[in-house]
């Protein structure tokens, strides 16, 4: 019997710092001064500074290759709309359901969302993801 | 008269190494073996290692966040399709090129990939960006 | 024709953080308690942790190497004159200015100074860079 | 009695990793492709990626902070020539002397460098410190 079915659901959480954001523009390259520097952001229309939107796409990674399905994914494709900062101490978390599968050999449809600690959605999208465990 | 047009195309290049998968890792959680276990990838499809396939998505965001269109870039959405493995020593490229734009407050398209040292393409995608230098 | 000349100027601006002092005391080595000892700092002259000086110099080499020339840039020398202290959460923007170059072969010098967030000036001094893009 | 005088020398060594350049990279914003992108690096006077010359001089700022004078130390100045490249595992060794000081509250004149492996020097220059412990 398989682990795993449409409807199965999992999320990862984590609290984004200032160490996550300047690691994130190591790995990345990613030095907009959005993310770096507080005065720059301060004159922006969030008025402080955020975290790069694909490192909260991370953790949506994150849940896929750790928790649904874990070991055995093989990530094929995500779509993600961005629909709200996250801003330095916020704490992401992305949730994953499947929404398809055949149980088998086919691609997981998976619904993706991250949300912050007041419930506000930030990321949308949706995963598809082979499992060969 | 608009810095960039339909066409504009910029691209960032970075080796992924083992210190950014270890460092993408603890920055996004995820600890899937494939990236961080040798011996349980050397048993995989892949026979060994591969960096995260956000962290070369990544690299799509910073051409977009720092040359095209860079500070001013807000990031609404972005497709992403994983074609191949990217292995620890590889040297990826990100590309951007602006398909389609007004010139002004309407979002951007822009086709994105991004390819490897030996020009296979390890994502292909395209992201929606509102410009507002 | 080239494309700097004589008082071409560019400048780098990033929020020094906690992570940031975390990490370059991790990189250097330099452990001085006046960088991470809090309760140390709170009895020194600066009465809080300050950022390691090199720290804000590397927002020189930043600019040198990113943007004036940018890649291409080959570092000779720098001087360094420590003016103040930078504080965690202090903006500090380096900024470099051509102040002799024959457009060629020969060094370019760039007169280098980074400030924070006040105005205040916290490093002078200047860099011999040669270019060969 | 003093516990320094002209004549007193420490150094520190360290090996100089992909680590390190990553990290270097995030704290400074310093994305240089010299020193991220291997493809690049290959087509350059270098043939392979090289540190970060400032991480080199970092090294110096360790042996003064935590050595010599160690804490107390108030750094005013430092000149910098950068003599060679330091490649990726390469262990760089940072030395300094005092060659001048009154023992008491005037400023140290230490010389100070930086080799390689191999004993050959990296980078050179004259530090000007203050000492209140």
């Amino acid at each position: 019997m398989a682990e795993f079915a449409e409807g199965s659901n999992a999320s990862f959480s984590k609290t984004i710092t200032d160490a996550d954001v300047v690691l994130f523009a190591g790995v990345s390259g990613d030095t907009n001064p959005l993310h770096l520097d507080a005065e720059y952001a301060a004159k922006s229309r969030f008025k402080q500074r955020i975290a790069h939107g694909m490192l909260s796409a991370s953790l949506i990674s994150t849940v896929l290759g750790t928790k649904l399905p874990g070991p055995g994914a093989i990530y094929m494709g995500q779509t993600l709309e961005f629909k709200g900062p996250v801003f330095l101490g916020d704490t992401v978390t992305a949730s994953a359901t499947i929404t398809s599968w055949d149980g088998g050999k086919g691609p997981m449809t998976i619904a993706t969302s991250c949300h912050n600690q007041r419930g506000e959605v930030v990321v949308t999208g949706e995963a598809r993801v082979l499992y060969r465990p």
